[in-house]
């Protein structure tokens, strides 16, 4: 019996473990997709992998699921950040959907000088992040960080993470980034639509854990740029070798 | 004087030369963008390059622009076909936009037997791909092909052309690239939703010209695949290098 249905859940997953439903995922269970009790779930919760469980339980308001075997073990990406610019609404849930898909484990939209947002919807961009991985197959959830300043994030920057900084105004080669950094924790940092301030172009390229990478000969739009930039490193240092 | 506004034409572009406007452009232009005679648009016909011109007539139901310099040669992109098998209508037009941005010259709909799409709007595609180029600095315009089977394209394919085949069903190595093929003209092909048919992935595996690439370990949406399969042929053989 195999699960169509994936489903993020919280709860701690084991054999003969049951996980409780909240209203929402009762709703959808069995209001939208119509399972019944003896109905295959798997279901994953980023740190136990992903196990078959099966409807003990069906309610209006709730449900119980039961597990019973564990169908894939926790697969965590590389330790990869992915910095982004939050750009308009439909361009950011993007971004967050597609670096879950990519791998990254940890999602940080920063504030820069020509960033439009002052506000994300944390909330809301972490759900995509779990949608995703529902319908990847992922059985890890990244992080989406609440929005940081650009400026403070780098004060504060862990020396030995390095930096992929991805600027159309500048000659970088994506090949510098085979000549080392493989074992060591990365961040990608995707600019806003207006690219950098100079200001910020300088301190970063100043900046001894940056590698300044090019994408290319076009103009690339941010949520473009994300999963491009986001291709190099896994197939140079990440798990795509 | 530079333009902020970017405009595809049908019509030559050239040192004096006049271009009408549509209807549609000068609604634009005129009743949107709010432009003056004056005013300066750069043009670009995807064969001429990019032009500086300036409003010389602005009507309600058309006008005419002048160019007078050249700002960007013509741009070609590499010999790069992206052949997909269209999806949901959002993601759909995510691929196209996408390709015309990475540097793909032609882009084909392919109806595979997973494919759910009967039918594409061509003129909506083609729309979408030159927007991309409106707002990434392109100066050619990828051509969306109709709708073609995929065995039906496998039957003709020109027999130089090799093909880059994406199957999370296979372990490719992208590595393997790197072996050759530079200078040849390319297409890569990204699967429907479901993956390819048992039938399709033998018929492409035994092709003489086909090379199967993996994406990595998650399994990645065909919008995602477009992106990341793309980046990687303009990493290897394109002009990223």
């Amino acid at each position: 019996m195999s699960a169509k249905i994936r489903l993020y859940v919280e709860h701690p997953l084991g054999e003969e473990q049951s996980v409780p439903l909240t209203r929402e995922q009762a709703h959808y269970l069995f209001g939208v997709m119509r399972l019944g009790p003896g109905a295959p779930v798997a279901l994953f919760n980023g740190r136990d992998g992903e196990w078959l469980a099966e409807v003990s339980e069906a309610g209006k308001k709730g449900g119980v699921l039961t597990c019973s075997s564990q169908t894939r073990p926790l697969r965590m990406p590389p330790d990869l950040w992915l910095l982004f610019a939050p750009i308009k609404k439909s361009r950011t849930d993007f971004i967050v959907e597609k670096a879950a898909e990519m791998g990254a484990a940890r999602i940080i939209p920063v504030q820069t000088e020509f960033t439009n947002s002052e506000r994300i919807r944390q909330d809301r961009l972490q759900a995509h992040a779990i949608e995703a991985a529902e319908q990847c197959g992922g059985t890890f959830v990244p992080e989406v960080g609440d929005l940081h300043k650009l400026d403070r994030m780098l004060a504060d920057w862990p020396q030995d993470r390095q930096l992929m900084f991805c600027d159309e105004a500048e000659a970088g080669s994506a090949l510098r980034l085979a000549d080392g950094g493989r074992g060591l924790p990365w961040a990608i940092l995707i600019g806003p639509e207006g690219g950098f301030s100079d200001r910020e172009r300088a301190r970063l390229s100043a900046l001894p854990f940056a590698h300044v990478v090019s994408l290319g000969p076009r103009i690339l739009r941010a949520d473009t740029a994300a999963v491009a930039a986001m291709t190099l490193w896994q197939q140079a240092l990440g798990d795509w070798a």
